[in-house]
């Protein structure tokens, strides 16, 4: 942490700032330059807050240095984290897909989606039992039951399950039946729920919010990684700008940004990111060649009767061919498909 | 609902909308421009979702017409709500303020802050038992025990006390403690909170999400108020925008746009959108002028100790010229301080 | 400026960083903390660009310290700065309101509305002749002919001018006819143009860029001050962020902001923040209560029939009850009307 | 254009609006909800401000239908325009890359940069000799003098030139030696200028605002088609959002929004999106990927020393290495590089 005084810091100012440091068992670092007088403090910053010095007479701002998050830094493991799930790998030199419904809406509709995925390489389906909805009129999902249809197409087709969880009592059920628990993205902040899903042992597919930065997309991940929960995928789909001819604005580079401070798995969300599905194909190719780990993508037999989001699902035709892009796009980036 | 036709679409294409406006129960209305088709469709739209007409061939796009809100709306309620809770009223031509420091700490600390915000002229202590905190690292709050410190400095006092649950879980246990239950920025969108607030009682501090507009402030609420509660108090806290100057950028402009789209209250937090005390005056000077109907503002005997969010906490004695300016400001904009 | 070195730096990479900080004539100094290595560069940043030293191996990051902008900032001058324009004074303890239609559409509008809002307290009347609209099909002013209609207006009523200049090529037509030069918020960082306002007398209103921060803007200010203009005034106009309920987003902390850093005035735009005439009354309020030097406001005989931006236009009548409160809030923060 | 009445809107409300419409020389079409009425404006919406009825009384909101682009839109040209440069093409089924220093420093420096990046694939050379920086003490530019090195960077290498205009008054000089004449972000909406490079023949790299939407950038590329001048070229470089890891977010969706909408050609430009050379390649092969018509890159052979702009160059190595991947990548999508 570096503390920069004001310009008219007197003697005595610098001297209660040093003082402050020793106490709080730091030690300090000072130096003086032609305009401004700063103080390094050395140990472990983030077991102190920056509001201890900020406060402190004539300090004009405090400056973090380490970076907040541990547990899910590059400096704390150097390699890639691979997670396996039922002979999948996400992270490393794997690329993985999952796709399927917005929400569960029948059996009939999961199955038949469900087979169309894979047969076009999917390995994970995705589908929601509970929605949360900026709407309390919307469909919310048919929970407990959705998670049955959800349990049934997987032993039909051997699919991995990803399912949302939205509430914390809801954990035990979800986790019969999903092999990743998913967080969305306005929940990525939802403290008491990352808690408990780090007490538990499935791998969570963390959705960044959609004002979050990757700083803080990393702290939530940490959350989950202090409690004991290493198997932690980050999913980018769509950050909240200006602009509106997408739904939210896919922030590409998220993805070597996160490579480079963390070792944990990133994967894309298209269909979120655009919010129509003309733009999916074209996202999801970029987000292949950019070098995330696997994509996650809406896709819906019959996107105009879909319950939600059927805006932004794609046919399982079309999705057979974007798989059929995507995997040209992976071998050049050196990744293989599962 | 308005429809949208692309510059191209057949006859048939429009035919095609027409029949699926009536399946859905709906009626269409037809009008044809010099470039482009439009049809209209006439019924309560909040049951429907846009995806069904986007979808279908040759629709460029889909325009929602009624706000998506209903009981929240100033159509539905005329005249504002006042919320009176032991004796303070908020709403309507009152004005009222809830002070204390962002954290309960101590027994000592929060009884010596309660007694002078009261003093300067404050109605509600405010003090955080459950933290929610970016970091795992930094401090969570004491929990049950800072419950047990304001229920102590209530009876001491007589101010009535607004206080943050973060899990569905500890609603039974905040509720005996607090007059108003606040939901946190970060849970605005957690539904399943929302969900259970409804089917409750107490009132509730409904704070902006820093990502989310106001009309999805004004959906939370619905959420709320659908369930049987109707006691809902908004309070804008800053958005995230790419100012860096203060912690969050203060939307002042949401407190009239409130007051022309809904009877709720709405209050200001002045402290979490500067994020340094040397602004936090002159804005809750600004957010009494504008109209709001009260202001949030953390106080802390000592600032540069406190456990939490110290650099944007003010004085007692800060604190107290504040409120002697903000009631000037009160009385030529028409209110009453409580 | 603070070299942040990666965890890994060796012993040859640090002394590297030091070689180069002595090549370039500053001093250096070390700090070695317990993860990280920090080496300070101790001269006047601002004659070096960070990438010198971010493109070194293994440095992490590059951390400037200083406020990059020198003869706007409240260290180099102290008090207020006041800018008097034919009597009127802007900044310090006085509080100047500016008012008039967006464009000048014709002689008989033009003094109309200068006559209404001069009696309702208005110093300067504002009008634009040359107008920078975002559609090549937009009305674009009246050009040399608006300037004559102002010029005229100015006779008739004394009021003193703001009118926008666009290219750099009409400065000495505009400064003929306006005390004041208005720089539009999407010119903020046209340097040329900035340049050559820096180069002639006339005072400078300089609007903030809708995506520009307090910090460019103060350096846009510099841009004018360095080369001899001392006179600049500052307009906050709203920012753009996701909230579509007003055209931009009112960042009425900039005020208190730039009142800390800078000792130019600062005034306040309602109208284009607002974007609706409807908001405008609210927002100047909070704006005359936050601590602005003054008010920017668009007053139009009949909105309805405006050219130009008539949606955020307010009547007379209604700028004249405007004033009325302003009036009262103005006193209570200590200012006083021109 | 669609004008939404007030719920409580009377009968002669309704009539006003439909007989200003009528006077205005539109035809209305009249629909009535269940709890709104809506009008239609049938007729060119772009000659008429949306003001004219949003201020008419019991006017709720005013929806505009059409795009407010013409020569732009993709209406209006269905095939992709292909602009051709000396040989080289831009837009269609082409690939091409611009390279080279940021700022022209040296002719040695320049006409080294320039042989290896066109020894790597390239065939533009870009370098600024004019640039627009946010503070007055950062270098510049050469001007003149660099406009002299490009001529003889162009003369020794045969690649294109691409530099950037600033002021009206430098295009005559700066059209002597560019081929492509490039509006620096901050320009694109200086409509003086963009008038101006309407009235000459040179084809304009118009780069998108930090802060400006997809449909303004098309407006602005507007403003020179109805000048006249159809060779226009548009680049996204990064819009400004709340995330700081990068310098600015590339919103890689701009491609397939501007190619659903508009036949013009669009660029990327990984450099200013990222701001750190350690992301410019993931990002260029992103925007490769995603369909864009080339790429324009910062290369300079010693970026530790580059006088503008260093963190974001890449090496002449780095740069071949790039072009590599990206060739497998435009293949793959079914585009040639130039």
């Amino acid at each position: 942490m570096i503390i920069v005084m004001r310009s008219d810091a007197t003697e005595s100012q610098v001297k209660n700032v040093i003082d402050t440091i020793d106490k709080l068992g730091f030690k300090s670092h000072l130096s003086k330059g032609e305009e401004t007088t700063i103080i390094g403090v050395i140990g472990d910053e983030r077991r102190v807050d920056a509001s201890h010095f900020q406060l402190l007479p004539a300090v004009e701002r405090v400056i973090p240095i380490l970076k907040p998050y541990k547990l899910a830094s590059r400096d704390f493991r150097k390699q890639d984290t691979v997670i396996r799930i039922n002979g999948t790998n996400i992270g490393g030199t794997f690329f993985c897909v999952m796709a399927g419904p917005c929400a569960v809406e029948s059996y009939e509709q999961t199955l038949s989606i469900a087979k169309k995925v894979k047969a076009a390489g999917a390995s994970v389906l995705r589908g929601g039992a509970f929605k949360p909805r900026t709407s309390p009129y919307s469909f919310q999902g048919l929970g407990k039951e959705g998670l049955q249809i959800l349990l049934s197409a997987k032993k039909e087709t051997g699919l991995s399950i990803v399912t949302e969880v939205m509430a914390e009592d809801d954990i035990p059920i979800v986790s019969e039946v999903a092999d990743i628990i998913q967080v969305g993205a306005r929940n990525m902040q939802n403290f008491s729920l990352l808690d408990k899903l780090g007490r538990q042992k499935k791998p969570v597919l963390l959705k960044r919010g959609m004002m979050s930065t990757v700083e803080e997309l990393l702290l939530s991940a940490e959350y989950i990684l202090t409690r004991g929960n290493s198997s932690v995928i980050l999913c980018e789909r769509g950050i909240r700008t200006f602009e509106r001819s997408t739904r939210n604005t896919l922030d590409i580079s998220a993805v070597p940004v996160v490579k480079r401070f963390s070792h944990l798995p990133i994967i894309i969300d298209p269909s979120h990111a655009a919010g129509m599905s003309e733009y999916v194909m074209s996202l999801a190719i970029a987000g292949a060649a950019v070098g995330a780990d696997g994509l996650i993508i809406e896709v819906h037999n019959q996107p105009e009767d879909a319950l939600c989001d059927g805006q932004q699902s794609i046919t399982p035709d079309r999705f057979a061919e974007l798989m059929r892009e995507v995997n040209g796009i992976v071998k050049i980036v050196g990744k293989n498909l599962n």
